[in-house]
This record gives C-alpha cells, sequence and structure tokens, in this order.
C-alpha cells in the first residue's frame, strides 16, 4: 500500500511493490516412503518434514542485513497441508514465518519458527532431528510428551513459539547464545485442569499464559567436539532441561550423546518428572551413511521405555537419498517400526 | 492440460506446460511488531498486510499484454492464512486473484480484488492505508462499519469484490476512471434481516444480492496535487460516496483531507447515514517520516467517534523500515494503541 | 534439519539447505470467465483448473534424474483453495504432489497425482481434459459417476490417487505404459453401504480399502495416429475401462473417439454398469481453433444421457487464449451451458 495516487493510476495498480526488486530465493523438502509399523497395514508416509520455503535477504550497509523466511509444511502422501495429531490442519506456515534484522550483534527476528533448544538439540539426535518414529528427536530427546507449546490450537506443532522474538548470539571461541521469548497470548481452545478442578481448571480455554514462555541454549563447536546446554520453560510453566554432546572420534564416525528432564511440577501434583537419555552414532563411509541409536525414557511412577533404531541413507547426489529405517520401542509392548523411502532437497 | 499424447509420454506427464517460458515474480511483505492497547497484554502483530504474491506479464503484441496475480495474506505471528474476524480462515490469496489484459485502451481484469474505491482511497490515509488501528483506512475512511462484500463467507476481508471485473482507464491529463462491477453470486452463511423479519430476512442464507455491486473512482493527480471522487455500491444496497485531496505544500510536506458517507438506507428504517472525514500530514526527511491524523465519525444518532494518531517510520533501507504508532480512539471510553515493529518487502 | 552444529549457528540458523543450490520454476494456468447456466444467474467461474506449481529436476549422473513437482489448486474467483462438492476446501497441493526418479528405466514417482487412466484419457476428449460442463473428462470419458478415489475425504477430487507408486515406462517404437498403484489407506468419513446394510455398511467411516487401488493405460502414438487401452479398479473395487483412439485426417483436423465401461458389481446389485461413447473433433486454423463433441451415456436401467458441445479458442499469443462454448445436455431435462472467458498459462 506504499504507492502514491500516481501508482494507482494504471500501470501501478498491477506493478505492486514499486521498490527496489529483491531476489526471493524458493527451497524445501520432498521426502515420500512406504512405512510397516506393527498392527498397522502399508501406509505412505514421511520420515522428514516437508517443506516449501521462501526467503531472502537485504543488504542494509554496514554489515547490516534484513532477512525473512515464510515455510509451508505439507503433507506429500495427501498433497494437505501438514496436519497435526487427529488429522487437524497445522498453519499454512508450520515450518516458519520471521522477519528480522543481522548484523555485527547477532540475528533478532520476530515471528514463529523452533525454539532454541528445539533447534539446537537436533545436532545430537542421530537421526538429525527428523520427526520419524526410528529418530529420537520428537520424544526422546524432549524428555516424553514435553511440548513447547501446550496453549496453541490443538493439532498444532509441539516444538515451535508463536509471537516470539528470537535471538541468536555470534559465535565468540566456538560458543552461541540462542534465546526465543513469546509473548503470553494464546490460542487454546482446550481447557488444562491441571491442579486446578474440571469446574475452575488451572487454564481456562482462550486464557492467557501464567508466565512469559522462554528458551535458551548455549552451543560449543571445535574441530570435532560439539555440546548444548538447554533449558526451556512454556507457557503453563513446564520446565525442561537437556545437556549433550558430541564428538568425532575419527572424521567418519560421530558419537553423541544427551540426557534430558522434564518438570510438570506447575500442573501436577505426582509422578511430575520424567527423564530420557540417548546415545548414537553416525558412520559416514563414502555416499553411504550408518545411524544407529538407544535410548530410554524414565516418566515417575510409569513404566520406562526403551527404543533402538537402525537406519541407512545413500546419497544419490548432493540433495536426494534414500533410506531405509529400522528401530524398536518398548514399554509394555513392543512397536516395530520399518520405512524405505526417497528425500529430496530443492 | 494442453498437451498431446505425446506429451502424455515419459518426459511430458512431468514437463507440464509446453510453451513458451514465463518469468514469474515473487514478492511481498513481512511485518511484525508488538503491539499494547488499552486493557489488553502486549502481543505480537503487524501493522500491514502480509503478502506473498506471484505475478507476471506476457507481451501479445501491438501493445497489448496479458497479466496475472496471486496474492497469499498470512499472519506472520502464528504462521497461519490470514484470519478474519473471529479467527476464521480468508482465502489463500487473500490479496487478489485476478487475470486480465492491458492495452491502450486501459486494463481489464476479472477475478476477485480491492474494489476501485478501497483501492484509490488508500491514497488519502495519511496511513497510507494499512490496517493498523492507528491508521484511518478501515474505519474512518470508509464512514464506520461499512463492507464492501455484505455476503461473503463470514470472516471475509471487507474491501473486496469476488466475482468480478475490474477496469482501470487510461490517465487522460492526470484522470483515470476506475471501475469494478461483481456478479451477483454470494457465498453468506448468516441472515441478514434487515427491513424484514428472523423467519423472513431481508437476505436469507445463500441468497443472491439484489443487485449486481459496483465501485467505481475517479482520479486525478497533477503535480503535488491529487483528487478522488468515489461511489460504491454492495451487495445489500448500502451506498457509499467519498471524496478526497492531497496537496504537498512543500515536496516534503503531503497534506490530506478526506470526506466519506454511508447510506444504509436499503436494510435500516433508522439511522442509516454515518459522515466521517479525516486531515492527515506526512512529513519527510531523509529517512524519516512522520505521520499526523485526526478524524471523526459521525454515525445518526449514535456518540461520535474521534481519532487521532502520531507515526513514525524511519526507513533502514528502500524495502525495510522500522515504525512507532500512538493512537486514541475516544467514543464512550477511549482506546489507546501504541505499536513497535519492523516491515519488509521482498 | 541435515545441519551441523556449525549450522546451527549464526549464518546457518537462517541458511536452511546448504547444498547444493536448484533451480525450483514455477507455472500455472489462471482461467476466469462467465457463465450462464438453465436455470442459474450469470455466475464468475472457470473453464480449467486453475494450477500455482513448482517443480524441478536434479542430474544425478548416469543419465539418472531426481524430480519434483507441487501444484496448488485455486478459485480465481473468490481467491479460495480449490473447492469440490459442497464448497469442501481440497488438498493445498490438489493439483499433485511427488517425488521421484527418471532414467532409462522410466519414471517411478512416490506421492499423489491424477491416475494413469485420468491423465491419459484427457488427450481424447474434445475439450483436452478441462472440467468445464462443455466438456467430456469428468463425466463420459469415466463413464458416469465413477470416481478413482471413493474412500477419500468428502470433496476431494475423483480422478486422483493418494498415497501412490505411479511408474511411466519409457516409450518403444511409440507405445508407453503406465502404471498407479495406492496403499489401502482411506481418510473417508462417509460409510459407503453398498451391498451390506446401514447398521453393518459394506465400507464403514475410516476402514480400509478392499483391495489395493490400481491404474494402467497403454497408450501409442505414431504420427497422426494414436490410441489408449485403460483399466482402473478404485478402492471399493469399482473397475473402469476404456479404449479410445484419435487420428489427425488432415494436419489440421484431429478426430477423436472414445468408449468407456464402469462395473460397480462389487457393491451394487442391480444395474451396475455404465457404458458411455465420446466422438469429437478440433480444427485449428491459425490462431483459431474450434471444438465439437457429442457423446452418450448409458447406466443400466436408468435414462441415457446426450451431450452435445461447440467450442472456440482464439490464441493471443503461445501462453494466453479466449474462449467461448456452448453445450446442451439431455437427460430428463436439458441444461444448456454457456461460458466466455480467458486462459493464461505462465
Amino acid at each position: 500500500m506504499k504507492k502514491s495516487l500516481l501508482a494507482l493510476a494504471l500501470l501501478g495498480a498491477f506493478a505492486g511493490v514499486a521498490q527496489a526488486q529483491s531476489s526471493v530465493q524458493i527451497y524445501g523438502t520432498l521426502d515420500a516412503g512406504l512405512i510397516k509399523r506393527t498392527d498397522q497395514s502399508v501406509a505412505m508416509g514421511k520420515r522428514a518434514n516437508n517443506t516449501l520455503g521462501f526467503k531472502g535477504t537485504e543488504e542494509l550497509g554496514s554489515g547490516l542485513k534484513a532477512l525473512f523466511q515464510l515455510e509451508i509444511r505439507y503433507e506429500p502422501d495427501t498433497g494437505t497441508i501438514e496436519q497435526g495429531a487427529g488429522g487437524v490442519t497445522r498453519p499454512l506456515f508450520q515450518g516458519q514465518s520471521r522477519v528480522g534484522l543481522q548484523g555485527d550483534f547477532g540475528m533478532v527476528r520476530l515471528g514463529r519458527g523452533l525454539t532454541a533448544f528445539q533447534e539446537s538439540s537436533a545436532a545430537f539426535d542421530p537421526w538429525h532431528g527428523v520427526p520419524t518414529p526410528a529418530g529420537f528427536q520428537t520424544d526422546l530427546i524432549v524428555a516424553g510428551g514435553y511440548t513447547s507449546d501446550p496453549l496453541g490450537s490443538p493439532g498444532n506443532s509441539t516444538n515451535r513459539f508463536s509471537n516470539a522474538l528470537f535471538y541468536n548470539s555470534p559465535v565468540f571461541s566456538g560458543f552461541q547464545v540462542n534465546t526465543t521469548v513469546a509473548t503470553k497470548e494464546t490460542s487454546n481452545t482446550t481447557a488444562i485442569i491441571g491442579r486446578g478442578t474440571s469446574a475452575a481448571p488451572q487454564y481456562r480455554v482462550g486464557g492467557e499464559a501464567s508466565a512469559n514462555p522462554f528458551s535458551i541454549s548455549t552451543t560449543y563447536k571445535n574441530g570435532p567436539v560439539a555440546a548444548m546446554l538447554a533449558y526451556e520453560r512454556n507457557a503453563i510453566e513446564t520446565k525442561l532441561w537437556s545437556i549433550a554432546g558430541s564428538m568425532n572420534v575419527v572424521p567418519d564416525l560421530k558419537l553423541m550423546a544427551s540426557y534430558s528432564r522434564q518438570d510438570r511440577g506447575h500442573t501436577e501434583l505426582l509422578n511430575e518428572e520424567t527423564k530420557a537419555w540417548v546415545l548414537g552414532a553416525n558412520y559416514t563411509m563414502g555416499a553411504s551413511k550408518i545411524l544407529a541409536g538407544y535410548g530410554q525414557k524414565r516418566p515417575d511412577g510409569q513404566v520406562k521405555t526403551k527404543q533402538f533404531s537402525l537406519g541407512y541413507e545413500y546419497s544419490l547426489s548432493k540433495r536426494t537419498y534414500v533410506y531405509v529405517d529400522a528401530s524398536r520401542k518398548k514399554a509394555n509392548a513392543s512397536i516395530n517400526h520399518f520405512a524405505v523411502g526417497v528425500n529430496h532437497s530443492f
């Protein structure tokens, strides 16, 4: 709408932005394969998230840059926008929608995206953060059932903040600090009873967060060694802290370990803690990569979960690989998961 | 589907359009900031509309061009498609979806977009048409409560026609005529009782418009002077007319004024008129711009509304600016609005 | 998520895909016009499908290519995502969402798209497969009421498989074989009683397909002659077979004929068959093209349907044409359809 009356004249009405032209970059991922799970028929599905993104930067001079990023998420097997639990459609730009500035001070962005903890911890998952049941990111690395967005719309992703400010520091001697702080706005349509009653739930429908959600991660990277220390508190004051490290013992072999602890003491009276740990390895041989992981999740007063996974990726090129995954997850019963598919980045 | 059987063979099935390649231009805006309103918590929100658009033209020879434009609207704080009143999701291409031809005769387009009046009047709003409560476009310039699309789906925007033909004349000695005419199709799911009864509403659910909605604006631009005269009638025959003018008294100072009148006589028995006027100024100093405006809205038989707003924009570059807005709107009670944020075009 | 911890550091968090850059191609169609149907007001609508697509390929060496294609469908008259029966919104990438590999062996893709039969048969419709009521593709060429996706979500398109594997063979001496096979997954929310009872429907809500849906078409193309033989079986085991041929008797005149037969014997006790045939012609004179077609649909034990259509396309350029269609469809009553509009590819 930044246009003069002249711009309303013939040409301008179509011209839109009359300013210096930018170059928007389109990128994304399409990942599809076949999945067989214990007690279910063979189904088509994904191993990684499927994205179609738009991003760009603008040089502002003096080393300052403006930048934006919008990332659609979708389900390639059915063509729909990404769906959460119960088939509920997620936001169009589920991946992220952020605008910000970058300079010597680091990077500041506003909008919606992965929290500092959720983004940093992916480097210590042997499945590099993809949401397949063979990976450890979505369950064990968050110490089982933790969600970054408990007061979001039903079906929303559980590892993002909406209405948030994101700050990434510059890297000092291998150290970086990443923080995310959100406003108290919520879009919840389901009450959380918590320590209240169904008549007076602790968090009512449409109510506000009881504290500003925030997330902080400090990362360290020096040659073959990397480490992370992270802390996050969500809108209902569940707390999660996590420590993780990795080491390339030889260049082709990366070993990784993480330990996470979730504290639901603000909403639960009993059994408020869950602890989890994961050990993993990636071994690269030319175009081949072997992934292996083992982990346990131990919720207070409940049966513990053990997960063992083995995977193989073969790169057809820099942007395309095929994969095979096999995993077993055992709590009271065992569930096996087997998947084969193709992942293409563009 | 314009492809031969050969095209169905291997290559063609993937090739899609086998015709002369076009160059689609991607453009958009990402605007996000923090907002504080009287009686509400600090929230993240937008000042301007957020768009992600696709457009292109094709030279047809003899000065004739074919053109199209598709414009996604979204909410960057949550990543969703733009939402209207009550959180109802708007059409994906809420911005516009139009195809047409342009030549010596002017420009003709079919589809959905801003009406002639709604598009022309933005040039006389000191907030250049952005939908922030600090601006005057969405309430005072339309004489309070007028909507261009009363029979559209709930949550739809109030300044567009669907199913419409858009014509913009060439510019003759500074004059241009813009017209928009829509078919009588509606998508309303809520009856409008109007002069009927709840048993027999004047406009029933799924019923037709009682007349073809249309909008016409005549604009004039000559050096420092600009003016507009506009008239619009919507699907339930509410009428709006508006007159506006602006003048750059010195190159850096633009003064503007507008007067609008809404007549709901077709659906109301009493108090069918609302009048409104707005005075505004923009003062530019290098990268800085000061925005100021004052206006009143006077609905028949109801308390009048007064609005005063002050804003500041600082351009970091041609495509990025930061802004601060402060405004007070007073009818029975006063509501203050304060916002700070960043706007990036790409 | 394929990024090292270093990538989580400042730059990487914004960089996303750190791999070899691809070039995504954007393409699409915008088609809008005015439609008059017997007993209805003049409405704005489309003749062809409206698409906004993203596609790309990656050379893998040795003649192997990776490829993807994502295709948004929308309604330009209202700006919404494409809507099916009853105004139900279809998937965002209704057109297709597929990833695959292409080489000497042919092309293999995973995801969602037109079935082999539905894609091949468009070449024998005088309206080249566009979904206008003047064309024959959506009703007569599928022998009336056949749907490729009977257990899909309500409003879904009727000519696609979700969760499918697509294979197109290379062309051998003019012959090509195309096959589509889907998993048994369904998203149906409406039971199909079929040969069951309302208490125990043959296909219950959320139930599985009783067999893997598949589609196969063999096509032949040699100079002026083309032919197709196709067979398809959907998730409720309705069977459709179709034979079609076309010939350019002179280069400018293409004659075409098709015969299809639908067998609903798996879900119906009586009148399970529908037969249909279509004769068509396309005559090209410079920028002009005349389209003509006549066909009949004969459902067992029901009145037969006769359709006659006449159309004219005038190309303003390689990517833009205007059109006029007139058609009459007669079963018990006659319905006339008249349309005029513009189609622009980009």
